[in-house]
Parts: structure tokens; C-alpha cells; sequence
């Protein structure tokens, strides 16, 4: 059985990444929940380094000061291509904090387009950001 | 600060969520490694009501008999709607399995796209499929 694939793969600066993250707007969450992963979408705001959305207190529970994953991508599926990235951290939630850093990403408008209660807002400080960019060789 | 937003949302029921998930080939697997959970794209295929999925060795130490998160979405930025759902089960290494069950998984092509050595072959049986549709005030 074939297992090794043709195609390219360039791997992601860290600046590249944070200029994608910055120009998108929904993106997933994992986190860990009764052992287990999980994973959610969200509307995001990136503001400087944080990435900030809202969310409700079921979550909140096990995304505020837990490791949390986040990832977005775009994929061509005709051409086989795109690229991924993913960030790692740990999740704050500043809804009430009254430090200047907080105080300022409180006023950033981040709007869920999931209707319901979503009174938590959750600022994600990155530890790592990784990504690639591949092209599947029928591409 | 306005925390309950409008929109609409509609869950998926399971016979849906199984139409979506043979419908496409693209999503992302969550896992958890050392305590924190990360990401990945991968290639798929839906066979009855498995995911099969290739991967690498450094991976598979973490997917195989281990709890794994499956998720797949799709979002029209514009109407700000869309749908997502996530499969939650185990991942099994099947590569070299002897069952029938595994020999017939081990013939269904899954070609990723990414390049390199993917020689393991993950079968993600799942124990839930949830998912929703959604669409923000402003669609």
C-alpha cells in the first residue's frame, strides 16, 4: 500500500500567521472536556497578539486558565491546496478584569453569529503559532 | 455590553450529520498531546460510520485507543451562516489489523494531500455526532 505522498508543503512564519489570523474571523477551538477534545467554531478578533471571542459558562468552565488549541484554515478542494495554522495557549476570561489590557480587548466588538447567551469574553495568549501552506500532487 | 446575540440555530439530527460528513473529505481531528490539545487537518473518508484517516507515527502515539474529536464545517462569511458538527470517539491504529472489518477499511482510498510519510491507517469510531446550523442577525 502507497504511504508516502507527493505534493509541497511550505511551512508558515510566524508573522505569516498572525497576517492570516488577522484576516479572518472564524476559526475553532479545542479544548479538553471530561478527558475528552473537543471542538468548537467561533468568531474571532485578533487584537495585537490575543484572540479574543465570546463564549457562555458551560464552556467557559474548561477554557479559562486551560491549554487551549486554535486553528484555521482554507482549503481549495479542486485544486488540492491551502494552508492551515494553529496556535497554542492558555485561555483568560477578562470579562470582568480590570487591568488596562483587558480593559481595552473588553471594548473590541467580537459578535458570535450563534445566537443565544454568550456573556463570557475569552482572550487566548498565544504560546506558539505554527502553520503550512501544502499542494496535493494532483494539483 | 450587549452578551446575548441574535440569529438562529438549528441542530442537526444524526442521519444529517452522516450525509455531511460523506459529503466531504476535508477535517480537522483534535487530540490531546501532553496535557494540551492540538489540531490537524486531515483527509477523509466515511465508510458506514467510520472515519478513516492517514497518518504519521509521531501522531498516531497520540490518536491510536486514545479519545479524539473530528470536526468539519462550512461557512458562508458573507450571509454569516453556515453549519458545523463534531464526531467524539476513539481512534484505532488498523493499518496491519487482521479483522474483516479493518481489511475493508484498508482497501477505501485515502489520499492526503499533504506530502511525506503517512504510513498509519486511523479509524475513528464514533460514540456522538452532534451538529448545528446557524445563522447571525445580520443574514
Amino acid at each position: 500500500m502507497e504511504t508516502e505522498y507527493a505534493g509541497e508543503l511550505e511551512l508558515l512564519g510566524e508573522a505569516e500567521c498572525l497576517a492570516l489570523l488577522t484576516a479572518h474571523d472564524v476559526g475553532r477551538v479545542a479544548m479538553i472536556v471530561d478527558g475528552q477534545p473537543v471542538i468548537y467554531p467561533v468568531n474571532y478578533v485578533v487584537d495585537k497578539n490575543s484572540i479574543v471571542f465570546r463564549t457562555n459558562w458551560p464552556i467557559l468552565a474548561h477554557a479559562s486558565l486551560a491549554l487551549l488549541a486554535f486553528q484555521i484554515d482554507s482549503v481549495d478542494v479542486g485544486r488540492q491546496s491551502g494552508w492551515s495554522l494553529m496556535v497554542q495557549g492558555m485561555g483568560h476570561d477578562i470579562t470582568d478584569a480590570l487591568d488596562s489590557a483587558s480593559e481595552h480587548l473588553q471594548a473590541v466588538p467580537v459578535s458570535p453569529w450563534v445566537p443565544g447567551p454568550q456573556p463570557r469574553l475569552l482572550r487566548l495568549i498565544p504560546w506558539t503559532i505554527s502553520g503550512h501552506r501544502f499542494r496535493g500532487h494532483q494539483a
